[in-house]
């Protein structure tokens, strides 16, 4: 039996894994996909404290992993379908097998929110993105338009101006969510312009996305506009559909946590973007994972 | 009128620094001596994510620093002497004039309690440490002596014993204040041995410590100890006699705070080793700074 499996490896997952491997607990880490979950989807990172010139996500992600590793931590591919209590801890069941330990740290992270508006899930790949590090090199010299008003939103417009002709801002309301200094910078540059009080009703096209239509939410009145691409930063929704009944989670789906990160159960702990909290950051999800391997460790210390 | 003043420039108040500049807030970030904080107690640090080969504590505030000055945040060296509530928000009494603003951020830190022992001041950095999972790894199969009775000290003896040949509790009782099972696994640990009903005296040394003197409170018997290294976890204080009375402290004169920063007192939030929490670390000072930060900003966006 495993003193600690930690579900995700993202930023969250990883801190919690360099804590716990410190602590010299014995530990798994298990990945769905692959290291550094949704930050990946940014190009950089200018907030996180120890890079004043800012930093591109992927070599940030690489360079947590090196650190886990370095400690002696590998970061396995496996799914976690389902989590259940036994005795003297948990059994989770993967697509590879079960595994048994006595605490579980889930740092599954978050998935981008879809607005669920006609023509959204038919142009995914095709003209609609999430991602904008991904993506963005696609829209070379054409016009996209990005959905939403916070920070990611806002970043991933900024980003996108590198390559896009035109980016046009969608926002349901006139002020902002997102860091003023974001705001600023949009203001600022000569590509990205400015739909407000706007929502998005429809996403059309052939092939791929040839426009949308837009409402004003104080007018009423609709519009056409033409666009290669749709970029859509509305929100995230964790992913805990896998421990739905193992543990409380939120009217949103995120984990329950008290302030040391632990869960409706005892000895299972959750942090980063799965948790219910009040800021999405990688700095805090760092913070959590650390206080998450922290308690993980008492746990044990005291079981 | 400010919209946020900072007080403390250590890695919280540096990364409320951080984002609130990002948020735009007219802010300015008191320091009483300089940048840096109790982190600088310790000469390098490994736990940090984002340096797999761990870094100067000098160095990663250094880039803290950096970060906050790049977007145009100016730390100025003044000493808080009380806070009080005027109309629309707070006045703070420096020694160096009174400063009005409608939020304040309290990242004052702590400092280690000292045992105030010939030698102990002398030999910080140079085998006198007071935070083991920051310094442990720098004692690996040597012999060192760890002083308290508390959870944290038998926690720490117990991750220490990981990396020393040898680790030595010294306590001046023989009962402990330490969970009883933290106890029974410090006994049942062949690396630790316990030195109880006694206290240390000294701490000796060339360029680094070789030894220690410890005497037996019952039979006041001396018997100096050789050493590598001298962990004292006899608690920390917080900086916080200038707020005593302004927010609610615990008894510890941590400041209590809600899950959101904010203490007793509306606009007035607290982070880092100055606040009431339940780990003492770095990285998590930071997501609690960018946890006040992102609290002092909605605030300010709701007044």
């Amino acid at each position: 039996m495993e003193d600690l499996i930690i579900i995700g490896a993202g930023p969250a997952g990883l801190t919690a894994a360099i804590y716990a491997a410190r602590f010299r607990l014995k530990l798994r880490v298990f990945e769905k996909f692959s290291c550094g979950g949704q930050i990946l989807l940014s190009p950089s990172i200018e907030n996180y404290p120890g890079f004043p010139e800012g930093i591109s996500t992927f070599d940030l992600m690489e360079r947590f992993k090196a650190q886990a590793q370095g400690l002696g931590v590998e970061i396995e591919i496996r799914d976690v379908l389902e989590c259940a209590q036994i005795k003297g801890g948990y059994c989770l069941k993967t697509d590879a097998g079960d595994f048994e330990t006595k605490t579980v740290i889930i740092a599954s992270g978050a998935s981008p929110k879809k607005l669920g508006v006609k023509g959204e899930e038919e142009f995914i790949g095709k003209g609609v993105s999430y991602c904008g590090t991904c993506d963005g090199p696609l829209f070379k010299d054409k016009e996209i338009i990005v959905v939403g008003g916070g920070d990611r939103a806002l970043e991933d417009a900024l980003y996108l101006a590198n390559y896009a002709n035109r980016v046009s801002l969608l926002h349901r309301r006139s002020e902002f969510r997102a860091s003023r200094i974001l705001v600023d910078k949009a203001k600022n540059n000569a590509k990205i312009n400015f739909i407000l009080d706007s929502v998005l009703e429809e996403v059309f096209g052939e092939r791929s996305v040839n426009g949308v239509l837009v409402k004003n939410v104080k007018t009423q009145e609709k519009a056409k506009i033409s666009c290669a691409g749709v970029f859509i930063f509305v929100g995230i929704m964790p992913n805990t559909g896998f421990i739905r009944g193992f543990v409380e989670l939120d009217q949103g789906g995120f984990v329950n946590i008290d302030q040391k990160m632990q869960s409706s159960r005892e000895g299972v702990f959750a942090c980063g973007d799965c948790a219910q909290k009040s800021l999405y950051q990688v700095v805090s999800a760092c913070g959590e994972g650390a206080g998450a391997a922290d308690s993980a460790h008492k746990y044990l210390l005291n079981k």
